[in-house]
C-alpha cells in the first residue's frame, strides 16, 4: 500500500506492538466523509471481524475489461485515503503469471493510480499454484514443469530448484514431439543418456501446443522419469504429479466460458486412462476449490490484518466468484471444514492432497457470494440438470454447489457483506 | 507405373478388351529369372488371385527411415520388370498429407527410382480420410475442418466445396482462442454477423496446437455452427462430425508409440462429454480399422487388378500392418464381413457409419499378419491384460484382435502369403 494515512498508521503501529486494544479513534466512534457521502462510522468499522476473497476473472475483469462493478465496489471498500477498510485478497485461478505482475496488472485494470487507491500488493494475490510453497518435500526434487509465461521464474518463486521445462526436455529428446508435421527432425538424433531422470511433474497452467505437453508429461509418467527409454511395463503408481488450477473453465470476453487448465488436465487424464487403463493420481491439487487455497487465503487474511493493525478476530469470509464450481464449490466445502474444525473434528482430506494439519484460526465461517458478470448466468437449469463441471477428483455434492447468496456483481456482493456485518451503506 | 513391360502390356491389353482367358504365357508354364535367383512359375504366379493390404508406418518405414524388411519384401514382389507381382495398395492412417505426395514420398523411401522399380501410383495410396470421397451429401455444406498441411486441398481433393479452417474461424473470432497468453487479442473485436453458418465438422487429421482446435470445435458444436453466438442449451444432435484416423498410437523412431489422431478424438470427446454429459457422435468415422477403409481398398485392389489384366478374381487379401487395434482389428472385421456378405447375411453397420450397401465382389477373406518392426512388441501381455488402446466406437472384440499370424517383419508377411497361395520363393 502506498500511501499511508495517519489513522491507518496509528492502527499500523498498534498493531505491529503486538496485539493492541480498539484504537482510540474508533472507541471515539469518529465519523469519516468520503466523495460527499457519509460513510460507515468508524465504530462500527474500524476493526474489520470479516474480509473478503475475490475471484479476478467473471468478477472483477473480464478479458482484459474491468467490470464496472468492480469500480464501484472498490469505492465502497476504500476509506477517504484509498485504503482498505477491511482485509481484501484476491484469490484466482490464474497461474501462468508471477504474483507482483498480477498485482501490477489488477491494480492497473482498477485504476488504482488514477483513482488514488492503494495499490494492490503482492501478497494481497493467491495464484492457484501459490499453496505449492508449502510442498518442500519436492522443492529439491527434478520437476517437469508445465505451463506458459514465466514458468521457471513461477517454480523458482515457489521454491522449486531444480527445473526443467518441457521445452528443454523436447530439445533434449527431438523424437518425443512428432505432431508438428513442420517441427519434426530431419534426421534422426542420437539418444542422450546423459540427461537425469525427472522426478516428478508440476503442472502450473495451461501450457500452448497441447500435443506437445501431454506427449511429454505421459512419456515421462509412462518411462518413469527416462523419456528417451522405453519400458516394458509403465510403472504404477506413477511419478509424483501437482497440478494447481483445475478450472474446466472461465470467462472472458467470448460469449461463451473458454478452456482452463481443467480442460488440459482432463485431456491428460483421459490420454493416461486411456494407455495405461489406470486412473492419474495427483500427489495434490490446489487452486479453488482446493482447502489448501481457501486455507492459505486465510492465513494471508489474517497476516493482512495484522499489518493493519486490526486486532479483532476475523470471524466471517466472504468469497465472491462468478463459477460455482470454484469458487461456489470451494467456499462452501472451506465453510464445512470451518465448521468441523470448530466442533473439533478433524476435517477429512477432501480432495486436496498435501498437508492438512489443524491450524488455531478464529474464522468461523466462509461465506458464498455467486456473480452474474462471469461464467454464471442466471436463469440457467440448476445445478441438478447440469452435467458436472467439477474436476474429477472433487466429488459432486450438489449442496456445495449452492451459494449462499447470488447477487448482480461484485458490488452488489459486496454491499450484501457491509448489511450483514451491520455496516452503514 | 512409369515403365511398362511387354508381358504387363500383353497381360493389360487383353484385360482392357474384356474377360480375357488365361494368358498364354501363362499357360505355357514359363519361368523367369530375377537378380540371378529363379523366382516364380509364371503358370502359378501370372494370373495372383491375392492381394496385399499393406500399413506404412512400423511396416515399410518408421519416422523417415525405411526398414530394411520393406526393400526385401519388394524385391520379392516386383518382376524383372520393376513391377508388381499382385495387386498392392499402401493403406495408411496418416491423413495430414496429399494422396499423391504420399505416393511420391513412399517411391522416395523404397529408392523406386534407384532400384528400376516402379513408381508407387496415387490409387495405390489409401489414406486415411480417402473413403470420404463417398459421402457427397456433405460435400456442398460448409464444413469446418481440422487437420494440418495441405487441409484445404485435401478436403477439395476429396469433393468438398466450401470448407472454412480452424485458423480461419480464428482470425473472423479472435476472441475465441484464449489459450495462448501471446496470441490473445489485445484489444476487444467487433463481433462479426456477417460469417455464415457452420454446417458440419470435418476431422482429417491431428492439428498443430490443440487447444485452439478443440476450443474452436467445441465452440461450433455447442453454437450450432455459430461461434460467435452464446447458446443458453447446446444442440443435441449436433452438428454432424467426419472424422478419419482413429490411431491413438503410431510408432516412428521413438522408442515408445507417438500420439495419432485417435488421441485428438478422445481429447474431444472427453470435453464434449464433460461440458454437455452426452457422448460427441460421429456420422462417420473412418481409416482403419473402419469397414469403410477396407470395403474401398477392396475396391481399389479389384481395379488395379484390372488395369494389369489380371482377370482372375481376387479371392484373397493379405493384410499386414503393425497395430493390433487399427490393421489386425480392421482386417479381422472386414474378414468377419466378407464371410457373412458370402452367406447372403447383410453385414451389421459396425461402428463405421455411411454407405453400407452391398457391391459384388469375389474377395472371400482378409487374412490379418501382425509385424513386430513398429507398435506391436512381441512378447508383451496378451490383449485381455492389456487396456483397450481402439476407438469408443470399435466395441472391444478380443477375438478380433488376434492376428492370423504374427511375423517379424513385412518380408516375412509376403513370403507366408507367397506359401499360401503356392507361390515360390
Amino acid at each position: 500500500m502506498a500511501a499511508v494515512s495517519c489513522a491507518v498508521a496509528f492502527r499500523g503501529a498498534r498493531g505491529l506492538c503486538g496485539r493492541a486494544a480498539r484504537p482510540a479513534a474508533a472507541a471515539a466512534g469518529l465519523r469519516g466523509h468520503r466523495s460527499g457521502r457519509t460513510y460507515a462510522a468508524v465504530s462500527a468499522e474500524s476493526l474489520p471481524t470479516f474480509g473478503f476473497l475475490l475471484d479476478i476473472d467473471g468478477v472483477l475483469v473480464r478479458g482484459h475489461r474491468v467490470i464496472p462493478a468492480a469500480l464501484e465496489a472498490f469505492h465502497r471498500l476504500l476509506n477517504p485515503q484509498g485504503q482498505l477498510r477491511v482485509p481484501v485478497v484476491f484469490v484466482t485461478n490464474a497461474g501462468n503469471v508471477l504474483q507482483h505482475r498480477k498485482a501490477q496488472e489488477l491494480s492497473a485494470l482498477l485504476g488504482c493510480k488514477a483513482r488514488r487507491q492503494a495499490e494492490v500488493e503482492p501478497d494481497q494475490v493467491i495464484l492457484s499454484h501459490s499453496p505449492l510453497k508449502l510442498f518442500a518435500q519436492y522443492h529439491d526434487k527434478r520437476m517437469l514443469v508445465s505451463g506458459q509465461g514465466p514458468v521457471v521464474e513461477n517454480a523458482r518463486a515457489l521454491g522449486f530448484r531444480n527445473v526443467v521445462t518441457v521445452e528443454e526436455l523436447r530439445m533434449a529428446f527431438p523424437v518425443l514431439d512428432m505432431v508438428d508435421l513442420e517441427r519434426r527432425p530431419t534426421a534422426t538424433p542420437l539418444l542422450r543418456s546423459d540427461f537425469p531422470a525427472i522426478e516428478g511433474v508440476l503442472l502450473l497452467g495451461e501450457p500452448v501446443r497441447w500435443e506437445t505437453s501431454l506427449q511429454l508429461i505421459v512419456d515421462v509418467l509412462l518411462s518413469n522419469g527416462n523419456p528417451g527409454t522405453g519400458l516394458a511395463t509403465a510403472p504404477y503408481p506413477h511419478l509424483p504429479v501437482l497440478a494447481s488450477n483445475m478450472d474446466l473453465l472461465w470467462m472472458a470476453e467470448a460469449k461463451m466460458p473458454r478452456f482452463g487448465h481443467g480442460t488440459f488436465l482432463l485431456c491428460l487424464e483421459a490420454i493416461y486412462q486411456k494407455l495405461t487403463g489406470k486412473e492419474l493420481h495427483y500427489e495434490a491439487l490446489m487452486g479453488k476449490p482446493s482447502l489448501l487455497t481457501y486455507r492459505y487465503a486465510e492465513q494471508l487474511i489474517r497476516q493482512q490484518a495484522e499489518r493493519r493493525g486490526w486486532t479483532a478476530p476475523i470471524r466471517r469470509l466472504y468469497a465472491v466468484g462468478d463459477n460455482p464450481m470454484s469458487d461456489v464449490y470451494g467456499a462452501n466445502l472451506f465453510h464445512q471444514y470451518l465448521q468441523m474444525a470448530e466442533r473439533g473434528v478433524q476435517a477429512e482430506r477432501q480432495g486436496a492432497g498435501g498437508p492438512q494439519k489443524q491450524w488455531p484460526s478464529a474464522t468461523r465461517s466462509c461465506v458464498s457470494i455467486l456473480v452474474c458478470t462471469g461464467v454464471h448466468r442466471p436463469g440457467e437449469p440448476g445445478s441438478r440438470e447440469q452435467p458436472f463441471h467439477g474436476h474429477r477428483d472433487f466429488g459432486f455434492s450438489p449442496a456445495l454447489l449452492q451459494a449462499s447468496h447470488v447477487v448482480s456483481d461484485v458490488h452488489a456482493a459486496v454491499r450484501l457483506a457491509f448489511r450483514e456485518e451491520g455496516w452503514p451503506w
